[in-house]
């Protein structure tokens, strides 16, 4: 039944190290993949830009002329060049003339994710993305189908694995941000250009993916507040470790009722601490995890590989087994729901709660100083922590949630007192009861 | 648009904890319901037993006469009433006359999946039932679709809040089995009868379930090996404490490759020792965790909450909207993917590891004498820990893996030995590298 089927025909966009998992995987069991669609796959043909940098692929199926893959006869085209163009003209292409898409692209989809579901919609063409976030954990299918029946108030995730692998080691090993960068280059963990990764495009990219179908709304990664980990100091780590905390770098996203009732959306992406106990702070090394908060389900966590040629190339084939299924039902997977058009929240405005970890005089009035300061700004205190040494004192206040801006200037405020040396650390704290 | 579309007419069978949530959601917000799915849901008539009962739910709604709901003008089913009939013959009813099924009942699918497949296959009706495994949590979801292009090697879950919840007391208090499970009951925690939780059942059902997903075969509740928790002792807590370990019941399904490459497939239910640092070891309380080992994905974890009305509800509208969406693209869900059709290994044939724990005679030869035994035995010995007190002295030995059969004779020996005053603790080992 299955061989008289006509075959899906895929057409693969860039060959890397994911691109070689797909191929390998697809190949190396055609009759499972088969009997799983429905009808069997076949790759008619591989787009790259350096043909003899691909031994491994069948010589009949490279070229270097994508557009004209993509224009001829195919059913699905997996895109895993990555980048705004020339992905996005080519998968446009690919959706107007009712061909199906798989992408890995992050950058692309939080960019221009709108435009691609429009063209998907008009000409009845499937997209799925699950590589674009967290590698090969099931987390978009999840959102987008799982818990399309729920409310979700609330996404907070490790999605970088070269920031976590990074913070991790400072947290071992007491050594500095730059130090251990070079280390993890070294190793391989991070990029010989490790911007996308450190000053969180990457975790932007995929926290605007996030929100935007956890709360049926558009979020891009513009939209999101950015913050990357080349600020974050042993002071900090340290500072950390005294209330029992780590320093993780978060991609959050909430959904933030005011006080009239009306709703908005956070999306933003910083270090913070959260305590020890919290799931996430285990997570070690180059792995994922994500936090997810739902009215009816509760909290529910996915934890696996966000990275990597296979675990990518993992994701990449179930979208491609989703499609195919699909093409032989002539179903659809689901489409954008962008309904509830809510506005993004700005960073000044979004509740947060701070860890300030402070260099004092050691002397009698300081801490009421320090207070007067934070009420001023109407910034309630939920934990102070004094500790004399001699001439230099320390003192570490958690505050109670406040709007960013406020948390934000009363720090400023702090630094110009006389009896304040020195801020050692100013930090946000996710993950306990506010 | 959406209003234009005819409604989804939803039938519920059954209206406890669960349906009432369901219920609920429902009805608290029909817009956005229709706004994802793409069209209204309509609750057309809920069957149940005693009207009177339901106060809750609209005087109109309610029919003791459940076969004439699903005989009548109904697009899906949501069966919640749990058990084999009149359930079995409800859903048949509906499947056959092409009304698309959403269901929370592990226990028929355990013994009747294929049944339902086939007749939802036969009339293109749609057959979902995420709500059946670990309640909230997005688990059958990724394995029929997510990691379809991928290849499930283990799958390995707490999936039974009740024994979990019992360990995990008996693990922090010290206290015995029948106390704990007294507590439990006062608590909310296990039912007046606890049967189908305690001696593994529900867990049964589960493991038969996922094995049939990951491995694209067909295991029922039958095929399931299953062990209960009432045989556990403080003794068996106290070993596993020792060795840095915690006890849990475990549902475990494998792919099992035998030395000629033939491969068959181990489903079981069982206490298991595994370490404290495994992921698996710090879900505590009434949640529910799985570990999922693929090919190229590698290791995942899916983590919440398992049962409950809210959590399950979630589960079961996270369906109903997937079946409204098929129905308003007419596409369809995924179908029974049994073609692997792999034979289930007996347990006396699955390898695993023993851990025992002996009281011996304190006098030289003893170890000589267990290893012997265990070397007629060809099983090998990993790790082995002599305490000498006195009169009495104890061992603990923890084997590598073996057939259990062969694990179980050596054990029957091992007691017989004249050396060998008491065996202690008898438990398996997992989660951790052979």
């Amino acid at each position: 039944m299955i061989r008289d089927r006509e075959p899906i025909r895929v057409a693969m966009l860039g060959c890397g190290t994911v691109g070689t998992e797909v191929l390998r995987l697809l190949q190396d069991q055609p009759e499972e993949f088969a009997a799983r669609t429905g009808a069997p796959m076949l790759v008619t043909g591989v787009a790259v830009r350096r043909p003899h940098k691909h031994p491994e692929v069948p010589e009949q199926l490279l070229t270097t002329d994508a557009q004209a893959l993509v224009e001829g006869d195919v059913d699905v085209v997996v895109e895993l060049i990555g980048g705004i163009e020339p992905a996005r003209s080519l998968l446009l292409t690919a959706l107007r003339s009712g061909k199906s898409v798989v992408t890995a692209n992050k950058a692309l989809l939080a960019e221009h994710g709108s435009e691609l579901y429009a063209a998907a919609d008009e000409s009845g063409a499937d997209i799925y993305f699950e590589a674009s976030v967290a590698g090969a954990i099931p987390l978009l299918r999840p959102l987008r189908e799982s818990l399309a029946g729920d409310r979700i108030n609330r996404v907070m995730g490790i999605v970088n694995g070269t920031t976590n692998y990074i913070l991790s080691a400072m947290d071992s090993t007491g050594a500095g941000y730059s130090e251990t960068l070079d280390e993890a280059g070294r190793l391989g963990y991070a990029e010989a250009d490790p911007t996308a990764d450190v000053d969180g495009f990457d975790a932007a990219a995929k926290a605007a993916i996030l929100a935007s179908l956890a709360f049926h709304t558009r979020v891009s990664a513009g939209d999101v507040h950015r913050e990357g980990i080349s600020g974050v100091t042993p002071g900090d780590i340290a500072a950390a470790a005294t209330l029992d905390r780590t320093v993780k770098l978060l991609a959050i996203c909430e959904r933030v009722v005011d006080d009239n009732g009306a709703e908005s959306v956070s999306a933003r992406v910083h270090p913070a601490m959260i305590p020890r106990s919290h799931p996430l702070a285990g997570v070690g090394g180059a792995f994922n995890a994500v936090f997810v908060e739902a009215e009816a389900a509760g909290q529910l966590m996915f934890y696996g590989q966000g990275a990597g040629g296979a675990p990518t190339a993992s994701a990449v084939l179930g979208d491609l087994v989703a499609v195919a299924r699909n093409l032989v039902v002539e179903g659809k997977g689901p489409r954008e729901s962008a309904h509830a058009q809510l506005p993004v929240q700005p960073m000044g405005k979004t509740p947060t709660r701070y860890h300030i970890s402070l260099d004092v005089a050691d002397k009698p009035g300081v801490l009421s100083q320090v207070a007067a300061t934070f009420n001023e700004h109407d910034v309630s205190i939920s934990v102070v922590r004094q500790q004399g040494r001699g001439a230099e004192a320390s003192l570490v206040v958690v505050t109670h949630t406040a709007d960013d801006a406020a948390l934000s200037s009363t720090v400023d405020k702090i630094a110009q007192l006389p009896i304040v040396r020195e801020v050692v650390s100013v930090m946000r704290v996710e993950g306990e009861p506010t």
